[in-house]
């Protein structure tokens, strides 16, 4: 490799390392003082950056936002591509609520409930909040429609589960000392039920 | 009734009325602009009143928000005592489950999830939620345990039902449309199931 072009990858992965450490100084001071009462400023002081430099790289607090959720979605995309292409379906919607319920932060537990809050007053960030919405729905049903037994209403089965999942992360925001196995319990028998049929659908509506 | 005694009951009334109003002003900043957001200048521009008037009433914002929290839950009690008085638990547990899912307004789910997301970093408002996160609990169970099958866990049906509960509130508040019929048919249908006895309670956590 030439002198000259290690020079570009290093500069490449230079800016990626930094929009990695911004992304993680954001998450620090949202989770810490809200999204809304955190400046560009405030990030810039926790990124030991000057706000200059980072507008380089997002030109607003909503565009930190999409880079956050982009991130959370492409580390989820990794886990659940490794188990897919194993070709164990079953397993990656395991390992998904494993991840995103038992393994939960309770500080990334409080961030998703700030942001939850702020789409109800910010367009960009309820513009955000949905694409995500839509992503989990598209996948979920996806999923669970190539698990189902015939007759099985996966759309009916995520619209059972999906608010149960929400209420799990605002338990684990609120309290430090939450233990998610009762309702991760809850959530794998609702899933087994609801796959078996439509009778057992039914029946978790 | 002395001309005198009567200036007393206006008075009070008046002062009552006063704080009814201030609290549904309260209501409608917390709900368009958030909790932190909102300080007792938009408050008192809110009610037509001036800032030092309201503070006659509430000392501070907290204070306002325990008098949110006070006149909610003494609405639900004047529901919860007729029906109890009635002798019928069971149309009391379907009335509050109504009333708080069915018949929730969207302006109520947004305040609900902003003092939530204000519990994660104001001790003052954690603690308030958490007063109401007890009391809704004590009322749960000793109602579940009134209504269920001998050897049924009332204070784990309780756990299986309260994520179910929170969730159903931020669909309510993320989106407008939100229809909170299937899930709510849910909820009635965990709690049947649970209150059938041990195994049907094992079942769904």
């Amino acid at each position: 490799m030439s002198a000259a072009a290690g020079t570009v990858i290093d500069a490449r992965s230079g800016a990626a390392a930094r929009r990695e450490h911004i992304l993680d100084a954001a998450e620090a001071c949202f989770v810490r003082n809200g999204f809304h009462r955190t400046t560009m400023q405030d990030l810039a002081r926790e990124a030991a950056m000057s706000p200059g430099n980072i507008y380089r790289y997002f030109e607003s607090k909503e565009a930190v936002v999409i880079g956050l959720a982009d991130r959370e979605w492409a580390r989820g995309e990794i886990l659940v591509e490794a188990m897919e292409r194993a070709g164990d379906r079953r397993g990656a919607l395991s390992g998904v609520i494993e991840r995103y319920f038992t393994q939960a932060t309770r500080a990334g537990a409080i961030l998703r409930l700030d942001l939850w809050c702020e789409a109800t007053r910010n367009p960009a960030i309820a513009a955000i909040v949905q694409q995500g919405e839509d992503e989990a729905r598209a996948w979920f049903t996806e999923t669970l429609a190539a698990l189902a037994a015939p007759g099985c209403d996966a759309a009916a089965l995520y619209a059972a589960l999906n608010p149960l999942m929400k209420g799990i992360l605002v338990n684990k925001a609120l309290d430090a000392g939450y233990d998610v196995g009762p309702a991760v319990a809850e959530l794998r028998a609702l899933i087994e039920a609801g796959l078996t049929g439509p009778a057992a659908g039914e029946a978790v509506r």
